[in-house]
């Protein structure tokens, strides 16, 4: 059996994560079955990561096993053709035999954006946060570096993470501004059940006061979600890069 | 009666243009709605300039009569409340007696976003003409040289078109380029019918070799049409700014 991997990017707004749902059509259906209607074959595609409900990605990688002789890099063209306009394959390839786009994963890039303005933005509300009230991005940036490191990351993982440890690895996590958008870029070996949403709502309360910029690594030690700030929502995250 | 003068954002995917329609729903139908909702007061909104259907706003000006004694810098977090997630005030004051949207603009900025590349982008799909076929974009900007100036522009009005002249004045038209997506950026006293959108097709056939980075000017002295590209899809334009 052939290995090919793809290359995805989608607007998650309307689907409900990438994983298979009973009640909700989502990003991993909405692939395999293009896969079926280009090749006549029900694959078993593997993701590089759930995305929960409504969160984007920009170089999301999935892989499937298959028969058809199709040309690796042809695959791509032919799923665009079945594919909605807010999913699109930007490529695919031969994969090695023992690629599997989650497990091959060393790290992951994922961006959170914040919309900081008092009125909300219509170009970027599919895309941002919308966060009125002014933050203090210099604070949020000091907290940041405390986040950096091997820690267990308890606190930052929302109840129903099935995770066999809570110790992750995070090799970067910058915050930039540019006029009224703040890009959180973090780049970690493995996140926590929504952990990604719970650091970007800690850094914002952070950022208007509700948590001392050097208050982090006691929340951390805690290990208690509640200490921690609120989940911000998916529409400010997108998966930025996986990295193998 | 105070003059209050707006400014929206807003995604034209869902919108039949701004200006109202009989058989679809219009950005001017859907702030107007939304004022009378505040101000219990159907008022006649001035637009600056009519979007066409899937066309974007990042800063769209209009102003309005009215009896309402709420503070002028209230109108926009009112207006918020009733409005729906793609079009948004993103400012509101108090207008001089004779500002008129329209005929008060000395200049409007639009920008048109082409994304060059050989597999669409779902997260840019509502934002840009996706344009497969690799693009020479010095070419483009060569080509572009020539059409600012005061000029007929004829040649670039869909028809259809009503205005009284077609000499207009492109005060600047500049392109850049950054990774795949290609802006095409244009500041001018005012537009025809379709100008933007053509300006773009065409300068797309130079960036593809259908028409020579040269053959600009005789394309505008022969005020044919035809002669011209086609006219790009509305999902690539935006009006940017309104200069008063």
């Amino acid at each position: 059996m052939r290995n090919i991997m793809l290359t995805l990017s989608y607007d998650g707004t309307n689907y409900h994560g990438f994983q298979f749902q009973k009640n909700g059509i989502t990003i991993q259906e909405t692939v395999t079955d293009a896969i079926e209607k280009v090749c006549d074959e029900r694959v078993n595609l593997i993701g590089c990561s759930r995305t929960d409900a409504g969160v984007h990605a920009a170089e999301y990688v999935c892989n499937f096993r298959i028969e058809s002789t199709i040309p690796a890099d042809k695959f791509s063209f032919a799923l665009n053709a079945f594919l909605p306009d807010d999913v699109s394959c930007t490529g695919s390839k031969e994969a090695a035999e023992d690629f599997h786009a989650r497990y091959s994963a060393k790290s992951k890039t994922y961006v959170y954006r914040i919309y900081n303005a008092p009125h909300k933005n219509a170009l970027l509300c599919r895309y941002a946060w919308h966060y009125p009230v002014k933050l203090d991005v210099e604070k949020m940036k000091q907290a940041a570096k405390d986040i950096v490191g091997k820690h267990d990351f308890k606190c930052f993982m929302a109840s129903g993470g099935q995770q066999k440890t809570t110790v992750k690895n995070v090799y970067s996590l910058d915050i930039s501004e540019k006029d009224e958008l703040i890009e959180i870029s973090i780049n970690a070996d493995g996140y926590l059940y929504n952990m990604v949403r719970i650091i970007a709502g800690t850094l914002v309360y952070v950022g208007t006061g509700k948590i001392e910029s050097d208050g982090i690594l006691d929340i951390i030690k805690s290990g208690d979600r509640t200490l921690a700030g609120i989940t911000a929502p998916p529409e400010g995250l997108c998966l930025k890069k996986v990295f193998y």
